[in-house]
Protein backbone atom coordinates (compact mmCIF):
# COMPACT_ATOMS: atom_id res chain seq x y z
CA UNK A 1 0.00 0.00 0.00
CA UNK A 2 1.79 3.30 -1.07
CA UNK A 3 -0.27 6.68 -0.52
CA UNK A 4 0.36 9.30 -2.90
CA UNK A 5 -0.38 13.13 -2.63
CA UNK A 6 -2.54 13.87 -5.56
CA UNK A 7 -4.91 12.35 -8.33
CA UNK A 8 -3.37 12.68 -11.33
CA UNK A 9 0.01 11.24 -9.52
CA UNK A 10 -1.74 8.33 -8.98
CA UNK A 11 -2.72 7.45 -12.27
CA UNK A 12 0.77 8.79 -13.80
CA UNK A 13 2.73 6.50 -11.37
CA UNK A 14 0.25 3.40 -12.57
CA UNK A 15 0.96 3.70 -15.66
CA UNK A 16 4.48 3.84 -15.32
CA UNK A 17 4.29 0.71 -13.79
CA UNK A 18 5.00 1.05 -10.37
CA UNK A 19 2.56 -0.79 -8.87
CA UNK A 20 -0.09 -3.41 -10.14
CA UNK A 21 -3.51 -1.21 -8.68
CA UNK A 22 -4.30 2.15 -8.11
CA UNK A 23 -7.22 3.13 -6.37
CA UNK A 24 -8.93 6.64 -6.88
CA UNK A 25 -12.20 8.56 -6.37
CA UNK A 26 -14.34 9.26 -8.85
CA UNK A 27 -17.73 10.88 -8.04
CA UNK A 28 -19.20 11.57 -4.35
CA UNK A 29 -23.37 11.18 -3.77
CA UNK A 30 -23.04 14.91 -2.34
CA UNK A 31 -20.35 16.66 -4.22
CA UNK A 32 -20.75 14.90 -7.87
CA UNK A 33 -17.84 13.89 -10.14
CA UNK A 34 -14.51 14.10 -9.07
CA UNK A 35 -13.34 15.87 -12.19
CA UNK A 36 -9.65 15.85 -11.89
CA UNK A 37 -9.64 12.24 -11.81
CA UNK A 38 -12.12 11.74 -14.60
CA UNK A 39 -9.90 14.05 -17.03
CA UNK A 40 -6.76 12.48 -15.95
CA UNK A 41 -8.12 8.95 -17.06
CA UNK A 42 -9.26 10.23 -20.38
CA UNK A 43 -6.60 12.48 -21.37
CA UNK A 44 -3.60 10.93 -20.34
CA UNK A 45 -4.20 7.66 -19.01
CA UNK A 46 -5.07 4.47 -21.11
CA UNK A 47 -6.00 2.26 -17.58
CA UNK A 48 -8.78 0.10 -17.65
CA UNK A 49 -11.22 0.18 -14.57
CA UNK A 50 -11.84 -3.40 -12.94
CA UNK A 51 -13.67 -2.93 -9.88
CA UNK A 52 -15.98 -0.27 -8.54
CA UNK A 53 -15.85 0.18 -4.65
CA UNK A 54 -18.36 2.66 -2.83
CA UNK A 55 -17.60 3.49 0.97
CA UNK A 56 -19.31 5.16 2.90
CA UNK A 57 -17.77 9.17 3.95
CA UNK A 58 -17.84 9.85 7.38
CA UNK A 59 -16.42 13.53 8.97
CA UNK A 60 -15.09 13.56 12.59
CA UNK A 61 -14.02 16.98 14.65
CA UNK A 62 -10.46 16.23 15.57
CA UNK A 63 -7.85 17.88 17.75
CA UNK A 64 -4.95 17.79 20.20
CA UNK A 65 -7.17 17.75 23.36
CA UNK A 66 -10.88 16.61 23.51
CA UNK A 67 -11.39 19.38 26.08
CA UNK A 68 -10.54 21.90 23.32
CA UNK A 69 -12.93 25.19 22.55
CA UNK A 70 -11.58 25.62 18.79
CA UNK A 71 -11.39 29.28 17.78
CA UNK A 72 -10.59 27.92 14.28
CA UNK A 73 -11.75 24.97 12.36
CA UNK A 74 -9.73 24.10 9.76
CA UNK A 75 -10.43 21.53 7.01
CA UNK A 76 -10.96 20.95 2.98
CA UNK A 77 -13.94 23.08 1.38
CA UNK A 78 -16.11 20.27 0.89
CA UNK A 79 -15.24 18.82 4.10
CA UNK A 80 -16.52 22.19 5.93
CA UNK A 81 -19.43 22.15 3.14
CA UNK A 82 -20.55 18.46 4.15
CA UNK A 83 -20.49 19.58 7.65
CA UNK A 84 -21.41 23.57 7.85
CA UNK A 85 -24.72 22.83 9.80
CA UNK A 86 -23.70 20.99 12.60
CA UNK A 87 -20.28 23.31 13.24
CA UNK A 88 -22.78 26.54 12.81
CA UNK A 89 -25.51 24.90 15.57
CA UNK A 90 -22.53 23.31 18.07
CA UNK A 91 -19.57 25.74 17.25
CA UNK A 92 -21.21 29.09 16.50
CA UNK A 93 -18.41 31.31 17.55
CA UNK A 94 -15.87 29.24 15.72
CA UNK A 95 -13.74 30.49 12.27
CA UNK A 96 -14.25 28.07 9.30
CA UNK A 97 -10.89 27.97 7.40
CA UNK A 98 -10.24 26.34 4.13
CA UNK A 99 -7.34 24.29 3.31
CA UNK A 100 -5.92 22.86 0.44
CA UNK A 101 -7.00 19.49 2.06
CA UNK A 102 -8.15 17.42 5.25
CA UNK A 103 -4.96 15.81 5.79
CA UNK A 104 -3.42 19.49 5.82
CA UNK A 105 -5.81 20.67 8.10
CA UNK A 106 -5.30 17.27 10.68
CA UNK A 107 -1.12 18.01 9.77
CA UNK A 108 -1.40 22.16 10.82
CA UNK A 109 -3.50 21.58 13.83
CA UNK A 110 -1.04 19.07 15.58
CA UNK A 111 1.70 21.95 14.13
CA UNK A 112 0.49 24.14 16.37
CA UNK A 113 -0.09 22.94 19.93
CA UNK A 114 -0.53 26.25 21.65
CA UNK A 115 -3.19 26.99 19.51
CA UNK A 116 -7.29 26.72 20.28
CA UNK A 117 -7.68 25.35 16.88
CA UNK A 118 -9.63 21.87 15.32
CA UNK A 119 -9.48 19.81 11.96
CA UNK A 120 -12.54 17.91 10.08
CA UNK A 121 -11.36 15.02 8.72
CA UNK A 122 -11.38 11.00 8.57
CA UNK A 123 -10.73 8.67 11.50
CA UNK A 124 -7.47 8.07 9.78
CA UNK A 125 -6.19 11.65 9.43
CA UNK A 126 -6.86 11.56 13.59
CA UNK A 127 -4.77 8.23 14.08
CA UNK A 128 -1.81 9.76 11.69
CA UNK A 129 -1.90 12.88 13.19
CA UNK A 130 -2.01 11.89 16.36
CA UNK A 131 -5.30 13.92 17.27
CA UNK A 132 -8.30 12.96 19.73
CA UNK A 133 -11.71 12.76 18.24
CA UNK A 134 -13.94 15.70 19.66
CA UNK A 135 -17.05 14.23 17.92
CA UNK A 136 -17.35 11.54 15.28
CA UNK A 137 -20.21 11.12 12.48
CA UNK A 138 -20.42 14.91 12.29
CA UNK A 139 -21.57 15.22 8.57
CA UNK A 140 -25.04 16.88 7.90
CA UNK A 141 -26.20 14.43 5.50
CA UNK A 142 -25.98 10.75 6.57
CA UNK A 143 -26.19 9.64 3.12
CA UNK A 144 -22.73 10.42 1.78
CA UNK A 145 -20.94 8.12 -0.25
CA UNK A 146 -17.94 7.94 -2.70
CA UNK A 147 -17.68 5.90 -5.57
CA UNK A 148 -13.93 4.79 -6.37
CA UNK A 149 -12.72 2.84 -9.17
CA UNK A 150 -10.07 0.35 -9.30
CA UNK A 151 -7.52 0.48 -12.49
CA UNK A 152 -5.37 -2.69 -13.34
CA UNK A 153 -5.21 -5.54 -15.84
CA UNK A 154 -7.44 -7.47 -14.18
CA UNK A 155 -9.71 -8.03 -11.25
CA UNK A 156 -8.33 -9.03 -7.78
CA UNK A 157 -9.80 -10.62 -4.99
CA UNK A 158 -12.68 -8.57 -3.50
CA UNK A 159 -13.52 -9.44 0.34
CA UNK A 160 -16.85 -7.15 0.06
CA UNK A 161 -20.60 -7.86 -0.96
CA UNK A 162 -20.69 -7.59 -5.06
CA UNK A 163 -23.73 -5.50 -6.15
CA UNK A 164 -24.03 -5.20 -9.60
CA UNK A 165 -22.30 -5.07 -13.25
CA UNK A 166 -21.43 -2.07 -15.26
CA UNK A 167 -19.81 -0.48 -18.19
CA UNK A 168 -18.55 2.75 -18.49
CA UNK A 169 -17.67 4.58 -21.57
CA UNK A 170 -16.36 7.91 -22.94
CA UNK A 171 -17.90 9.18 -25.88
CA UNK A 172 -16.35 11.64 -28.38
CA UNK A 173 -18.73 13.00 -31.17
CA UNK A 174 -17.98 14.29 -34.36
CA UNK A 175 -18.01 18.00 -34.85
CA UNK A 176 -20.47 18.99 -37.38
CA UNK A 177 -23.38 16.05 -36.68
CA UNK A 178 -27.11 17.87 -35.40
CA UNK A 179 -28.29 15.85 -32.29
CA UNK A 180 -25.48 13.99 -31.90
CA UNK A 181 -25.38 13.20 -28.75
CA UNK A 182 -29.24 12.05 -29.25
CA UNK A 183 -28.31 9.75 -31.48
CA UNK A 184 -25.62 8.24 -29.35
CA UNK A 185 -28.26 7.63 -26.74
CA UNK A 186 -30.53 6.32 -28.90
CA UNK A 187 -28.29 3.56 -29.72
CA UNK A 188 -28.87 2.09 -26.38
CA UNK A 189 -32.16 3.53 -25.40
CA UNK A 190 -34.06 1.75 -28.33
CA UNK A 191 -32.15 -1.87 -27.53
CA UNK A 192 -33.12 -1.16 -23.72
CA UNK A 193 -30.14 -0.91 -22.32
CA UNK A 194 -30.43 0.31 -19.18
CA UNK A 195 -27.89 3.69 -18.82
CA UNK A 196 -27.56 5.14 -15.33
CA UNK A 197 -25.63 8.09 -15.99
CA UNK A 198 -24.50 10.68 -18.12
CA UNK A 199 -21.56 13.06 -17.46
CA UNK A 200 -20.57 15.70 -19.76
CA UNK A 201 -16.45 17.29 -19.25
CA UNK A 202 -14.64 19.46 -21.64
CA UNK A 203 -12.45 18.60 -24.10
CA UNK A 204 -9.86 21.52 -23.01
CA UNK A 205 -9.97 22.80 -26.51
CA UNK A 206 -12.73 24.94 -27.11
CA UNK A 207 -15.18 26.76 -24.25
CA UNK A 208 -18.35 24.44 -24.99
CA UNK A 209 -16.54 21.29 -26.41
CA UNK A 210 -17.26 17.73 -24.36
CA UNK A 211 -16.91 14.58 -24.16
CA UNK A 212 -19.26 12.15 -22.46
CA UNK A 213 -18.97 9.79 -19.77
CA UNK A 214 -21.73 6.96 -20.13
CA UNK A 215 -22.28 4.39 -17.13
CA UNK A 216 -24.46 1.35 -18.70
CA UNK A 217 -25.95 -1.37 -16.96
CA UNK A 218 -24.10 -4.55 -18.13
CA UNK A 219 -25.87 -6.20 -20.99
CA UNK A 220 -24.76 -8.37 -23.91
CA UNK A 221 -26.65 -5.92 -26.42
CA UNK A 222 -24.05 -3.04 -25.81
CA UNK A 223 -21.47 -4.65 -28.09
CA UNK A 224 -24.36 -4.15 -30.95
CA UNK A 225 -24.62 -0.97 -29.72
CA UNK A 226 -21.13 0.15 -29.65
CA UNK A 227 -20.98 -1.40 -33.56
CA UNK A 228 -23.52 1.26 -34.24
CA UNK A 229 -21.50 4.19 -32.80
CA UNK A 230 -18.58 3.52 -34.34
CA UNK A 231 -20.73 3.15 -37.85
CA UNK A 232 -21.75 6.51 -36.67
CA UNK A 233 -18.23 8.02 -36.78
CA UNK A 234 -18.71 8.78 -32.71
CA UNK A 235 -15.22 7.88 -31.14
CA UNK A 236 -16.09 4.91 -28.18
CA UNK A 237 -13.67 4.20 -25.48
CA UNK A 238 -14.19 1.51 -23.18
CA UNK A 239 -13.52 2.93 -19.95
CA UNK A 240 -14.31 -0.73 -18.20
CA UNK A 241 -16.78 -3.52 -17.86
CA UNK A 242 -16.58 -4.54 -14.60
CA UNK A 243 -18.22 -4.96 -10.94
CA UNK A 244 -19.33 -2.75 -7.79
CA UNK A 245 -18.89 -3.72 -4.12
CA UNK A 246 -19.92 -2.17 -1.13
CA UNK A 247 -17.73 -1.03 1.14
CA UNK B 1 -19.94 46.28 -6.87
CA UNK B 2 -19.73 44.39 -3.86
CA UNK B 3 -17.32 41.46 -3.83
CA UNK B 4 -18.04 38.39 -1.77
CA UNK B 5 -15.71 35.17 -0.33
CA UNK B 6 -17.72 32.32 -1.48
CA UNK B 7 -20.47 30.99 -4.34
CA UNK B 8 -22.92 30.11 -1.92
CA UNK B 9 -22.94 33.52 0.33
CA UNK B 10 -23.36 35.36 -3.32
CA UNK B 11 -26.57 33.78 -4.31
CA UNK B 12 -27.50 33.27 -0.43
CA UNK B 13 -27.15 37.76 -0.29
CA UNK B 14 -28.97 38.24 -3.57
CA UNK B 15 -31.98 35.82 -2.63
CA UNK B 16 -31.83 37.68 0.92
CA UNK B 17 -32.26 41.18 -2.07
CA UNK B 18 -28.94 42.64 -0.87
CA UNK B 19 -28.15 43.72 -4.46
CA UNK B 20 -29.89 44.37 -7.52
CA UNK B 21 -27.51 41.59 -9.68
CA UNK B 22 -25.58 38.67 -8.86
CA UNK B 23 -22.45 37.38 -10.98
CA UNK B 24 -21.75 33.79 -10.81
CA UNK B 25 -18.57 31.66 -12.72
CA UNK B 26 -20.57 28.55 -13.66
CA UNK B 27 -18.26 26.96 -15.88
CA UNK B 28 -14.17 27.10 -16.95
CA UNK B 29 -13.06 25.91 -20.34
CA UNK B 30 -10.35 23.52 -18.61
CA UNK B 31 -12.09 22.80 -15.48
CA UNK B 32 -15.41 22.04 -16.45
CA UNK B 33 -18.25 23.32 -14.48
CA UNK B 34 -18.52 25.40 -11.25
CA UNK B 35 -20.30 22.81 -9.45
CA UNK B 36 -20.91 24.32 -6.15
CA UNK B 37 -22.67 27.39 -8.07
CA UNK B 38 -24.73 24.78 -10.13
CA UNK B 39 -26.15 22.96 -7.05
CA UNK B 40 -26.60 26.02 -4.96
CA UNK B 41 -28.74 27.95 -7.87
CA UNK B 42 -30.83 24.45 -8.48
CA UNK B 43 -31.01 23.65 -4.63
CA UNK B 44 -31.39 26.44 -2.75
CA UNK B 45 -32.21 29.70 -4.97
CA UNK B 46 -35.04 30.63 -7.38
CA UNK B 47 -33.01 33.41 -9.24
CA UNK B 48 -33.25 33.85 -12.88
CA UNK B 49 -30.42 33.85 -15.23
CA UNK B 50 -30.43 37.24 -17.38
CA UNK B 51 -26.84 37.34 -19.50
CA UNK B 52 -24.29 34.79 -19.86
CA UNK B 53 -20.75 36.92 -19.94
CA UNK B 54 -17.65 34.79 -21.10
CA UNK B 55 -14.09 36.05 -19.88
CA UNK B 56 -10.60 35.05 -20.95
CA UNK B 57 -8.58 33.94 -17.60
CA UNK B 58 -5.02 35.06 -17.51
CA UNK B 59 -2.93 33.65 -14.68
CA UNK B 60 0.35 35.52 -13.63
CA UNK B 61 3.28 34.83 -10.78
CA UNK B 62 3.45 37.52 -8.37
CA UNK B 63 5.71 38.43 -5.63
CA UNK B 64 6.88 41.15 -3.26
CA UNK B 65 9.58 41.83 -5.45
CA UNK B 66 10.31 41.36 -9.29
CA UNK B 67 13.67 39.61 -8.39
CA UNK B 68 12.59 36.94 -6.40
CA UNK B 69 13.67 33.35 -6.67
CA UNK B 70 10.58 31.78 -5.06
CA UNK B 71 11.24 28.59 -2.75
CA UNK B 72 7.57 27.81 -2.64
CA UNK B 73 4.85 29.24 -5.10
CA UNK B 74 0.94 29.37 -3.34
CA UNK B 75 -2.33 29.40 -4.78
CA UNK B 76 -5.59 27.45 -5.77
CA UNK B 77 -5.19 24.19 -7.09
CA UNK B 78 -7.21 24.73 -10.34
CA UNK B 79 -4.70 27.86 -11.43
CA UNK B 80 -1.90 25.66 -9.85
CA UNK B 81 -2.79 23.02 -12.42
CA UNK B 82 -3.60 25.74 -15.28
CA UNK B 83 0.53 26.61 -14.67
CA UNK B 84 2.08 23.84 -14.09
CA UNK B 85 4.24 23.11 -17.10
CA UNK B 86 5.30 26.83 -17.32
CA UNK B 87 6.09 26.62 -13.39
CA UNK B 88 7.28 23.46 -14.01
CA UNK B 89 10.21 24.84 -16.90
CA UNK B 90 10.65 27.87 -15.19
CA UNK B 91 11.08 27.38 -11.66
CA UNK B 92 12.04 23.76 -11.59
CA UNK B 93 13.33 24.05 -7.76
CA UNK B 94 10.05 25.65 -6.32
CA UNK B 95 7.52 23.50 -4.19
CA UNK B 96 4.04 24.22 -5.55
CA UNK B 97 1.64 24.95 -2.48
CA UNK B 98 -2.14 24.59 -2.86
CA UNK B 99 -4.27 27.12 -0.87
CA UNK B 100 -8.32 27.91 -0.56
CA UNK B 101 -8.22 30.48 -3.35
CA UNK B 102 -5.75 32.59 -5.31
CA UNK B 103 -6.66 35.68 -2.70
CA UNK B 104 -5.41 33.89 -0.19
CA UNK B 105 -2.21 32.96 -2.07
CA UNK B 106 -1.28 36.70 -2.30
CA UNK B 107 -2.28 37.70 0.56
CA UNK B 108 -0.23 34.92 2.34
CA UNK B 109 2.70 36.34 0.05
CA UNK B 110 2.16 40.24 1.54
CA UNK B 111 1.73 38.89 4.91
CA UNK B 112 5.39 37.49 4.72
CA UNK B 113 7.68 39.56 3.47
CA UNK B 114 11.19 38.00 4.91
CA UNK B 115 10.48 34.70 3.11
CA UNK B 116 11.06 33.96 -0.76
CA UNK B 117 7.82 32.80 -2.15
CA UNK B 118 5.14 33.57 -4.67
CA UNK B 119 1.62 33.45 -5.67
CA UNK B 120 -0.46 32.39 -9.29
CA UNK B 121 -3.20 34.43 -9.15
CA UNK B 122 -5.00 37.56 -11.52
CA UNK B 123 -4.01 40.77 -12.25
CA UNK B 124 -6.84 42.43 -9.26
CA UNK B 125 -5.35 40.16 -7.01
CA UNK B 126 -1.66 41.42 -7.65
CA UNK B 127 -3.15 44.92 -7.41
CA UNK B 128 -5.28 44.63 -4.22
CA UNK B 129 -2.24 43.17 -2.55
CA UNK B 130 0.42 45.15 -3.42
CA UNK B 131 2.36 42.46 -5.45
CA UNK B 132 4.50 42.80 -8.66
CA UNK B 133 4.03 40.25 -11.68
CA UNK B 134 6.53 38.68 -11.70
CA UNK B 135 5.60 36.92 -15.61
CA UNK B 136 2.18 37.46 -17.12
CA UNK B 137 0.01 35.45 -19.06
CA UNK B 138 1.53 32.08 -17.52
CA UNK B 139 -1.31 29.43 -18.78
CA UNK B 140 -0.15 26.73 -20.30
CA UNK B 141 -3.26 26.32 -22.60
CA UNK B 142 -4.45 29.64 -24.23
CA UNK B 143 -8.09 29.33 -24.75
CA UNK B 144 -9.31 29.64 -21.11
CA UNK B 145 -12.70 30.94 -20.72
CA UNK B 146 -14.87 31.08 -17.73
CA UNK B 147 -18.60 31.60 -18.38
CA UNK B 148 -20.38 33.81 -15.80
CA UNK B 149 -23.87 33.86 -15.09
CA UNK B 150 -25.57 37.40 -14.19
CA UNK B 151 -28.61 36.60 -11.95
CA UNK B 152 -31.36 39.61 -11.89
CA UNK B 153 -34.84 40.33 -12.21
CA UNK B 154 -34.01 41.90 -16.26
CA UNK B 155 -31.25 42.03 -18.58
CA UNK B 156 -29.23 45.63 -17.93
CA UNK B 157 -27.50 47.35 -20.82
CA UNK B 158 -24.46 45.47 -21.07
CA UNK B 159 -21.41 46.94 -23.22
CA UNK B 160 -20.27 43.50 -24.67
CA UNK B 161 -20.28 42.38 -27.49
CA UNK B 162 -23.44 40.09 -28.05
CA UNK B 163 -22.95 36.61 -29.43
CA UNK B 164 -26.30 34.35 -29.58
CA UNK B 165 -29.13 33.69 -27.45
CA UNK B 166 -29.55 30.44 -25.39
CA UNK B 167 -32.18 28.82 -22.89
CA UNK B 168 -30.89 26.69 -20.16
CA UNK B 169 -33.39 24.11 -18.31
CA UNK B 170 -33.21 22.09 -15.21
CA UNK B 171 -34.83 18.62 -15.33
CA UNK B 172 -35.47 16.34 -12.59
CA UNK B 173 -36.87 12.44 -13.93
CA UNK B 174 -39.92 10.41 -12.76
CA UNK B 175 -38.02 7.45 -10.66
CA UNK B 176 -39.08 4.65 -12.42
CA UNK B 177 -39.70 5.64 -16.03
CA UNK B 178 -36.95 3.48 -18.18
CA UNK B 179 -34.96 5.72 -20.86
CA UNK B 180 -36.27 9.12 -19.15
CA UNK B 181 -33.93 10.59 -20.19
CA UNK B 182 -33.75 9.55 -23.63
CA UNK B 183 -37.35 11.03 -23.66
CA UNK B 184 -36.17 13.62 -22.33
CA UNK B 185 -33.90 14.24 -24.59
CA UNK B 186 -36.12 13.09 -27.95
CA UNK B 187 -38.77 15.99 -26.87
CA UNK B 188 -35.80 18.34 -27.96
CA UNK B 189 -34.04 15.88 -31.19
CA UNK B 190 -36.96 15.93 -32.91
CA UNK B 191 -37.92 19.12 -33.21
CA UNK B 192 -34.46 20.11 -34.71
CA UNK B 193 -34.17 21.88 -31.40
CA UNK B 194 -30.04 22.05 -30.88
CA UNK B 195 -28.97 20.89 -27.48
CA UNK B 196 -25.52 22.36 -26.71
CA UNK B 197 -24.27 20.87 -23.25
CA UNK B 198 -25.97 18.43 -20.67
CA UNK B 199 -24.42 18.00 -17.55
CA UNK B 200 -25.66 15.32 -14.58
CA UNK B 201 -25.09 16.54 -11.29
CA UNK B 202 -26.20 14.54 -7.84
CA UNK B 203 -29.92 15.27 -6.68
CA UNK B 204 -28.03 14.56 -3.40
CA UNK B 205 -30.33 12.21 -1.64
CA UNK B 206 -28.93 8.53 -2.96
CA UNK B 207 -25.24 8.38 -5.04
CA UNK B 208 -26.85 7.42 -8.68
CA UNK B 209 -29.57 9.87 -8.44
CA UNK B 210 -29.13 13.08 -10.73
CA UNK B 211 -30.95 16.36 -11.90
CA UNK B 212 -29.76 17.47 -15.40
CA UNK B 213 -28.72 20.87 -17.32
CA UNK B 214 -29.22 21.37 -20.33
CA UNK B 215 -28.67 24.15 -22.25
CA UNK B 216 -30.69 24.59 -25.50
CA UNK B 217 -29.96 27.08 -28.85
CA UNK B 218 -32.58 29.96 -28.45
CA UNK B 219 -35.90 28.69 -30.42
CA UNK B 220 -39.48 29.30 -30.93
CA UNK B 221 -40.02 25.39 -30.38
CA UNK B 222 -38.88 25.34 -26.89
CA UNK B 223 -42.36 25.90 -25.05
CA UNK B 224 -43.61 23.11 -27.41
CA UNK B 225 -40.75 20.59 -25.74
CA UNK B 226 -41.77 21.97 -22.69
CA UNK B 227 -45.10 21.12 -22.48
CA UNK B 228 -44.04 17.61 -23.97
CA UNK B 229 -41.69 17.08 -21.10
CA UNK B 230 -44.96 17.95 -18.56
CA UNK B 231 -47.24 15.44 -19.78
CA UNK B 232 -44.56 12.72 -19.59
CA UNK B 233 -43.84 13.99 -15.89
CA UNK B 234 -40.41 15.51 -16.02
CA UNK B 235 -40.23 18.47 -13.83
CA UNK B 236 -38.44 21.70 -15.84
CA UNK B 237 -37.31 24.53 -14.09
CA UNK B 238 -36.23 27.33 -16.79
CA UNK B 239 -33.23 28.67 -15.23
CA UNK B 240 -33.14 31.41 -17.64
CA UNK B 241 -32.89 32.72 -21.23
CA UNK B 242 -30.80 34.81 -22.14
CA UNK B 243 -28.35 36.15 -24.45
CA UNK B 244 -24.07 35.46 -24.33
CA UNK B 245 -21.72 38.33 -24.47
CA UNK B 246 -17.93 38.02 -25.19
CA UNK B 247 -15.97 39.97 -22.14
Amino acid sequence: MLPIETIPEIIEQYELGRFDYALIPIENSIEGPVSIAIDKLYHQSTATVVAEIVMPIVQNLMALSENIKPLKIYSHPQALAQTREYLRKNYPESKLIPVASTAMAAEFVQEHPNEAIAAVGNERAADFYSLKLIAKGIQDIEENNTRFWLLGKNEPKINLSKSSDKVSLALTLPENMPGALHKAISTFAWRGIDMTKIESRPLKTKLGKYFFIIDLVSDDKISFALEELESLGIVVRMLGAYSIYEG
